[in-house]
């Protein structure tokens, strides 16, 4: 049985199975939850929006929905950038913001066991009262949910040293498309007992299973950081001092380059260490036993290779203004924005290269910009390769709109170019849709296709997400 | 187009494809290749073996066996225990340890990319040059292939603290089952774009794909590592000093537990460290920025947990004499074995369970022990529950062969009544199918089988392995 786009039915089915307080279907809840934080693609309209409280509901919602053929898109926090979580035409968003209990954390096996809507920033401070930390911290971790994590397979500033999502999932919980639970993984550190099933729903953008729980690895809470920024007067320095720290064995637990746009915007802000002028920006971080001797190894290196201004803290204070560097890249850019005509938010594309290749592509990307007439904004993850252009236009300019679409293209063509891949982190969702069938060679995209339709033969998780059915 | 078991033509049409130094159809070659290292499980008799040494062979293997519809086994060293790799009768044994060039190791990138046939040891001497290490250390390093630790997901001794192969496979370079090639992965360090057919593979036991070439994560060589050797008079008293460890926030590198058969094993081979009498032996590696603080404080911890002899390393002499601990218990079961009737190869399980459950499988072993009447000695990787009973029996005894069955079914539904998993390390092949199938819950069960039929529609490699399909 299907339902056309508009049946009054659904709602009334919906709240068969579901408390009245799950199911909302006023026109200000299904705009809210139409779409994520994505600056492109289109979205559609939800029919309803459902907030379980339990896997049950979970599974009570996915078997109407597999009865009446009708799609389901799952939504943490909708922190997302790359439309995985925009809504389709007449669809059920099955938010999981409300099942949001942190079940147990267990200090003695380092394991953590929580609901989906958790946050990352919730479930690391409770890993905290235990002298643990959950190492992943994706920019949106105050907001975003382990559930959206698990579906993106999210990073962050530090999962170079200490790992991301996928490193940290031992065992999910998950709803398959037709209603039925299936538990994947297990509590042990270790397991070679299978498929790792796991592994494949992790980063699946919500399109093969719904998670309603997660078993997580935790870790030993990490020491105190000491921090170091260093100028170069060329990329070329900048990248010369990141190839000599990684040759020497280094293992910084940040290791992030601001291009010159980025170091020119924060250093606009006022920031007291950044020194206006420079051509690119590295801002460090050790946590090692011995962060003091380490950095200065570093900061050697830095100078070495050129550098004409570095800072190294020696108390936690000093770090903390050496981070600030970096993390008000993105309100200086936005400040930026702001001033521009149309006031545009930015678009932060997503690529990620071989570590040795970043100057290679930060240079690219300058010419891009400097073709397309857009400013843009680059910071990468040097310690992985990760690399984050904030393009800005203005969208209701559309010729700038139809700009910064080619400058976005332009940008993973170069980094795949460079042997690199189009997303580190943000993932596919509808925005790269393209660009994985060109990632993938024939027989990935069809054992793709094939993985998709074992998981949901109707296509209805999801649909449209990561790849066509 | 079919072949019955013994067609001459298969040879023949091998040979048109391959050069003639690659097939092998001698009885001594077809008996050599028949079977892996696994105690028990009954297995086949191959038609041929072929010996590729490029990837486009493979390719050719594989398009032949589907149009003729014959079973592929792949095989590396064979070093497997749970008859992952036996031949089944008519099969193409498929052995890829002459492709054994390391193509790349590059420092700057900290990644290698080699052929499958590559021993672990090999690539570790590789990396080494650069003052790298790949970290996953199987007992069988020194001719276990790469091609084979990524079949089975291998870790080894040190992979709580450094990771198993899974964490540090970045890409595959694959030949389907109807010899097409695929790609999965990338070569950056981290990367979300699709789903993770990378890890899919990893583990998978030959089942879905045969590997012929791999990126690989490579990290700094570790330093310099002290170690400690401790001696409890019961277990409750080490498992009190591993959880007091864990508690603290430690994360040695090594953390081996030997249960009181093994350390009187080691004892009786005259280790001059271990006294004879002790319950369990903690046998601990550092290799932190500072080992002798951090030995200091373990040592500390089992003491007050009751440890009644505790040897702190303060030289890598010393450290290298207390590893040995751990390193003889294999040739000192093999000792104890060669002496009782019918000299009887132990039959060494693999299970894990979440680390605080370790002391309670391990007295609920020893019951088993003394209930089957047959001598079983356990160590166990105490940072990630892998435990590995060496349960001894002499196969030409009826009685002691079925014994030795049911203790080994035995450990493993006490390591799942503890919450963990029927294997940390091994892997399932035919011996641990049963296991599995109970394992998974049924939607589970019926995902393996179609991930199965997804990649290998006519069930022709390495089939009967992991699930039957």
């Amino acid at each position: 049985m299907s339902l056309t786009v508009d049946s009054p039915l659904l709602p009334d089915r919906l709240r068969d199975v579901l408390p009245p307080d799950a199911v909302l279907t006023d026109e200000a809840s299904l705009a809210a939850h139409a779409r994520d934080a994505t600056p492109f693609p289109e979205c559609g309209t939800p029919a309803a929006v459902v907030r379980p409280t339990t896997a049950e509901q979970v599974q009570a919602v996915l078997a109407l929905a597999y009865e009446l053929e009708v799609p389901v898109v799952p939504q943490g926090a909708r922190t997302g950038v790359v439309g995985a979580a925009g809504a389709v035409d007449g669809c059920i968003v099955l938010s999981t913001v409300r099942m949001d209990r942190i079940l147990q954390v267990d200090p003695g096996n380092r394991l953590a066991r929580c609901e989906p809507g958790v946050t990352t920033a919730a479930l690391n401070a409770a890993a905290a009262e235990h002298g643990l930390m959950y190492p992943p911290d994706p920019t949106s971790r105050e907001v975003c949910t382990i559930g959206g994590n698990i579906a993106t397979g999210a990073g962050g500033i530090r999962s170079a040293a200490y790992g991301a999502t996928a490193d940290h999932v031992l065992a999910l919980d998950l709803v398959l498309p037709d209603g039925r639970r299936m538990r994947t993984g297990r509590g042990t550190v270790k397991g070679v007992a299978g498929y790792d099933l796991t592994r494949l729903v992790v980063g699946s953008e919500g399109t093969l299973a719904v998670v309603v729980g997660a078993t997580l690895a935790l870790r030993p809470a990490r020491p105190p950081a000491l921090a170091l920024l260093a100028q170069f007067p060329s990329l070329t320095a900048a990248g010369d001092a990141l190839a000599a720290i990684a040759l020497a064995g280094h293992a910084p637990c940040v290791l992030e380059l601001l291009d010159r746009a980025t170091s020119e915007a924060v250093a606009g802000l006022g920031h007291p260490l950044l020194r206006p002028g420079g051509a690119a920006t590295l801002v460090v971080e050790s946590d090692t036993a011995d962060p003091v001797r380490d950095l200065a190894a570093m900061k050697l290196l830095c100078k070495e290779a050129g550098a004409d201004h570095v800072v190294t803290a020696t108390t936690v204070q000093e770090s903390r203004a050496i981070m600030e560097a970096r993390l008000l890249a993105v309100p200086a850019v936005s400040r930026l924005a702001a001033a521009l005509p149309g006031a545009p938010t930015p678009c932060v594309e997503d690529v990620a290269v071989p570590r040795f290749a970043l100057p290679k592509l930060i240079t690219t990307i300058e010419g891009i910009a400097d073709h397309h007439g857009l400013p843009i904004f680059t910071t990468a993850h040097a310690g992985d390769g990760r690399v984050r252009p904030a393009v800005l236009f203005d969208g209701a300019d559309a010729g700038q709109l139809a700009r910064a679409r080619q400058a976005c293209e332009d940008i993973v063509a170069a980094a795949l170019a460079l042997g690199g891949t189009s997303t580190g982190t943000h993932g596919i969702g509808t925005l790269k849709r393209d660009w994985l069938a060109r990632e993938l060679d024939p027989a990935g995209l069809e054992l793709h296709r094939g993985v998709k339709r074992l998981f949901d033969p109707k296509n209805l998780l999801n649909p449209g997400k990561v790849i066509e059915a």
